[in-house]
């Protein structure tokens, strides 16, 4: 095809090389109010009162806002309703917005934020998962602070660790992971601007337009077709724009309400790390059961997330975690149970992965445990449990097309030279020891049977006079170039050139509810619905070019802005201009649309049995590294990362998107954490504390593509996004093992546990 | 129906009242620049050159922008290209664009502006229709200025004038019509702002945003694709914001490409007179054959429009004219000629009646002379020869339904007593006089055969998941109620409360071109789209009525927002919300689109014979004056108006389209002209001195509605808007003559003229 598979320019590259994009930030309207966020100094505690007194006398300032002047209701509409936009009654956690200083400048609405006074009665927060399950805990969520739980239950793993003789060695370990922060380069921020007839136009930096809607509606207190949200060029997600932007833009919505003024509200960096959702640590606490020849035969996985104060996504997050729990392998009995805990810190939530590479962590960590124990090469171990077409998943899920993992074994271990590089720990010898090490993950696509009814798209095509062609989609671009991916897909679709099409920056008014830009999702979603538009319309270009090729539309071929007689390339070509300009004339309809259901899943709520996801994309990273074995000091010196994401359909981007998710996942596993003081104040929340890899760290990243089709996706696509990042950490530390024989089982993998000196 | 012909409050009324509403110039965006037109002090010219020297030293000062700087071409995209931006080469007018001054202020723009030294050539201009056909003309369009001409001949007049016997009268008379400045409350203006990879959003106060899509895109010489323009709050249009905003956008878009900010370019109201297109002042030469009885035996008609310095939409306003010329009468013999010839004055445009009511003065006079002459009650007259089903207008088309003429007549005079008031001028005695004058017009509804490529009409409609509805059309509001009427028919077709219906502002992004909203169309045409869109969706609606009332679709009624099966009115009945949450639950498309091409037409292009229009609207108009015979001063008391617009969707606001049409025709008929020096400079570009009615001089109004309802139509609607202004000047016209016996032939109808003064 002219367009797909071909590594097109982006569309959003010259203006983003030469800073012409408009972020939030660059915006401003006409008589807007600035907006700054007086936020709790205490983890736990009864809020008394707020006194406003001495910051309303300040110049500038308008106004301070608390709860109770909220104009609709103080929740935010996430899973269980349990936020506020504004504090109210108890605070949850250090930082959790109690009320909003309005002003003419940020600067003034920041100074008198430090007037407020805020009389909060403290209580003993509970820091940590454990703490929460106590008995005498803070009751931060419900009856025991569990805010969600799952089960999964595949044979019976139990029964199986009693009775079933095959299981000759058992494994048992604990795994923890850290805080992540996005750390995209845009912080959160919007603008929300009153219209005519209590309409309200929210401008902002998101990935869910349409959960954005639904909360201004509920904090404007208005319908929802007088609620418009234009997405503006946005400087990254990961997740941290998909449930956070309902918090900002609804509270932002608040002010513009009451003071019938355009109403700023952009984090500066500190606020931003401090109070919008990261994501959750984890505890996993894994069994499992072989037989000598490293078989699975048993496992039992007990999940633990630290929810935070609130439970904003997590029981969505937790889901995904824990039907990926036990990774790409074949068991016959896995019994997988997940809690959501709520603590007095920063609520958790979306961030790129989605709650698995906590468990990818834990179970790529035991399978290399597990393969060093038996002495199977990791390799070979994960070749003989990797899924195939025709294996079952943990939920019972047969695996029934479009499975790459062998194939990203294969290639990743010749391309990196595994079997020549792979020696045992016991082997390696001097101070500057090299290792290497390997893991694999399969994710499924889109929202699965637990985001089963906002799984759909929809997306419209618009053709104008002079031929040139504009798309609309309810998904948005947030960086990882879904605009110039659905332009390719639009373009071979309808046989117009690439370079007419425009798929525009996604706005609410223009196309209904299509699902949140997460969970690996858009391509095929919004791909798939744009196929529609285009099966709408390529019929009517058909009729218009036979018009002017004097056939009728079955004789027409039209490829890549060119359309001729069948099978006469030889002859005259009418450009796709003319096809328009005709279509026009015969006035023809010049907009279709299209409306795209997610494939079939299910899920039983009690067993957690059932088709979770309707595809999966596969991966395995291999690390290597160099080891100083005198400071613990290391160096990931490559990455070699195979993908199997059913098809490229724009391979450089795919490359990017690999690049980008290794290092992600490179600090993840390597420097990135969040530390709390006693009393549940984050220590660390800014970019010289919170340390993030730079590209002096970066190890060399050798991408791989694997096109496994799926019969459902847009030209064989599959998801892809998310999958890199999730891996890496695990491929790390067990790349570290190999070199010093040092098991990390708590990330990130710090110089001094290498060195053991963490206990 | 539940809202359909109920007078629900408008949607734009609160707003509008509490000045909530925002115009373009309640709009500024962050950065912009202001820009001031530099215009031609002379009226015809050879434009040398252009100093910007001082004018660039001036403090604020940006730029002075000239032809030559334009990005895209200097052509304005109407019908004949004639047209640019800015004056290049030669000036056709005095107050021609030839430079925009660019500052940071509208006062250092405006200020600066008067340092701009324009060096033209003065050449000797032409200023009247009879100048610009002479041989020695200054060539303004082609050879011999004559932009459009019309040919429209059935049976053949010259030869019946000859030879048909049953001729025994003769009339011969010629009739002038003034310029008429739209005086809408709003002026022109716009906003142009720059956005990523050369996009330009445009807002303005305009009625048809499509056009303005397509210049903009030439002036700046971007994709369609590229372009998005978004209609503010428009204070009244009238035609006048039909072509000319194409003007101003364009004109905006040229300095925010030149330098990449936001540019508002809002005229004041001297600068709006001045330059904005105006109604074309008529001439009209009609000769008229009849029997003894008063029978139209033949006629030729010779229509002169002045089009000013360019053509704009000339052609296809005097088609329009044409087409109407004789008026809602039968006659076998009709021959009319229409001619837009060019003059060194300001171009002239669309204005509500759309050449017509020069024709329809013309007529409706010639018409009352007749039955005086004939010594027939000019209603009686009417009645003879006015149209009834079957009859067959000058195009040879034949009127096949929804003819309500007669009953406008028959309605009309007895509402106001015609037969007792009516009495012969001759009879009048004493200084003041009363005196009663009639006249009918029938008008073509949409583009007709002439706009026929464009008469198309786009719309959606979305749900919302709390039931709200959101409707989008391409057709705009510009103060007549569209929004309104739209949204009447949007929740009586889809069976939803009025009230959760919005209609949002239009926005070229969201609904592809939907043609004009002139021509009395938009109920008509966006109205019908609206049906076929929720014909889409009530099937929907429908069957998730259905699962909750646990019965197929094809059992449930859904009246406004009530949904039961059939028949059991007594039992469970589900809100249109519970409905609507439904369809979302089951993922079905919740947005929906109409596509609606209008009904046959065709035209001859030698003859003019044809279907010129699918449906006609009818209205009779009685006028009743009270003449001070010393003076010549005189009183309208009373404007008897009935007319057939198929259906009163809201009658309220048909009765206010004929209270307002009315005091419009009324002016045009009475006080308002624009006069020139002898050097083609306007002498009263400003409302001290271009006189228009005021409510002190309003006329009582009577407005009859009369519902011939067509089958095409929405609820039977046709068009309407425009009528109410069409008839009555010749009205006052015709009661002046019977209250003095003095004929007034050329408007408007001063004093000094019924004094004979005027000579």
């Amino acid at each position: 095809m002219p367009s797909v598979g071909v590594p097109v320019p982006r569309k959003d590259a010259y203006d983003k090389l030469l800073g012409v994009s408009k972020y939030i930030d660059d915006y401003n309207f006409d008589n807007q109010v600035y907006v700054y966020t007086v936020r709790s100094n205490c983890a736990y505690g009864k809020l008394l009162g707020v006194d406003k007194t001495e910051a309303e006398k300040m110049p500038g300032v308008l106004g301070v806002v608390t709860y109770d002047q909220i104009p609709g209701k103080n929740t935010i509409p996430l899973v269980k309703l349990d936020e506020p936009y504004l504090a109210e009654g108890y605070v949850h956690f250090h930082g959790e917005p109690v009320a909003l200083v309005v002003a003419e400048t940020y600067e003034q609405a920041e100074e008198a934020a430090k007037l407020v006074k805020l009389n909060i009665e403290p209580l003993k927060p509970s820091l940590t998962i454990e703490d929460s399950l106590k008995p005498d805990a803070p009751k931060i969520f419900g009856e025991d602070n569990i805010c969600s739980y799952f089960n999964v239950e595949h044979g019976n793993a139990e029964e199986a660790f009693k009775n079933d003789t095959r299981i000759t060695h058992v494994f048992e370990k604990e795994y923890r992971t850290p805080y992540q922060e996005h750390a995209y380069l845009e912080t959160n921020g919007c603008i929300a601007v009153p219209g005519i007839e209590d309409s309200i136009t929210v401008y902002g930096s998101m990935q869910c337009p349409h959960y954005v809607q639904d909360a201004v509606a509920m904090a404007a207190g208005v319908d929802k077709n007088k609620v418009r949200i234009i997405q503006t060029t946005t400087g990254g997600g990961f997740g941290g724009k998909e449930d956070f932007p309902s918090v900002v833009c609804g509270q932002a919505t608040i002010v513009a309400k009451i003071f019938k003024r355009p109403a700023k509200l952009v984090y500066k960096r500190d606020e931003d790390i401090m109070a919008s959702s990261k994501r959750h640590p984890g505890k996993v606490l894994m069994k499992v059961g072989t037989d000598d020849n490293g078989k699975l035969i048993s496992a039992t996985i007990k999940y633990y997330m630290d929810a935070g104060g609130y439970t904003t996504l997590t029981p969505l997050v937790l889901l995904r975690g824990a039907v990926h729990a036990f990774g790409p392998y074949k068991c016959e009995n896995v019994h997988i149970q997940a809690y959501g805990v709520c603590t007095n810190k920063v609520p958790c939530g979306a961030y790129r992965g989605f709650g698995s590479p906590q468990t990818v962590f834990a179970t790529e960590t035991m399978m290399d445990e597990i393969s060093e124990a038996l002495n199977i090469n990791p390799l070979e171990f994960r070749k003989r449990n990797g899924f195939r077409i025709g294996d079952t998943t943990a939920t019972g899920q047969v695996i029934e097309e479009s499975c790459g993992l062998q194939e990203t074994l294969d290639k990743a271990s010749k391309k990196c030279n595994w079997e020549y590089k792979w020696q045992k720990p016991s082997e390696k010898k001097g101070n500057i020891r090299k290792g290497i090490g390997m893991a694999s993950v399969f994710y499924g696509v889109g929202l699965g049977a637990g985001g089963k009814a906002i799984d759909r798209s929809a997306s419209s095509i618009m053709l104008l006079q002079d031929g040139s062609v504009r798309v609309a989609v309810g998904n948005v671009e947030m960086g990882q170039g879904a605009r110039t991916v659905l332009a390719q897909i639009a373009a071979d679709a309808l046989g117009a050139p690439y370079d007419l099409v425009n798929v525009i920056e996604t706005d609410t008014a223009i196309i209904p509810d299509s699902g949140p830009t997460v969970a690996s999702r858009t391509t095929f979603m919004s791909g798939n619905s744009i196929m529609l538009a285009a099966k709408e319309m390529k019929p009517r270009l058909l009729e218009a070019a036979g018009l002017l090729l004097g056939v009728s539309a079955d004789k027409v071929e039209l490829i890549d802005g060119q359309a001729w007689i069948k099978g006469k390339t030889d002859t005259q070509k009418v450009p796709f201009t003319e096809i328009v300009k005709k279509l026009y004339a015969e006035r023809m309809q010049p907009i279709s649309y299209g409306w795209f259901k997610a494939p079939y899943t299910d899920r039983n709520p009690e067993t957690g049995q059932g088709q979770a996801y309707y595809v999966y994309s596969y991966c395995t990273n291999i690390a290597e590294v160099e080891v100083d074995m005198e400071t613990g000091t290391y160096n990931v010196t490559k990455i070699t990362s195979a993908h199997d994401m059913g098809r490229a359909i724009n391979p450089q981007q795919v490359e990017g998107q690999i690049e980008g998710g290794t290092m992600q996942g490179f600090g993840y596993g390597t420097t990135e954490e969040i530390t709390h003081s006693p009393d549940g104040r984050m220590l660390n929340n800014s970019f010289s504390t919170y340390i993030l890899p730079t590209t002096i760290d970066a190890p060399e990243v050798d991408p791989i593509i694997i096109e496994h089709r799926y019969s459902e996706g847009p030209y064989g696509a599959k998801g892809f996004g998310e999958v890199p990042l999730m891996c890496v950490a695990p491929a790390v530390a067990n790349a570290i093992y190999n070199a010093t024989g040092v098991r990390i089982r708590d990330l990130p993998c710090k110089p001094e546990k290498i060195l053991g000196l963490d206990k």
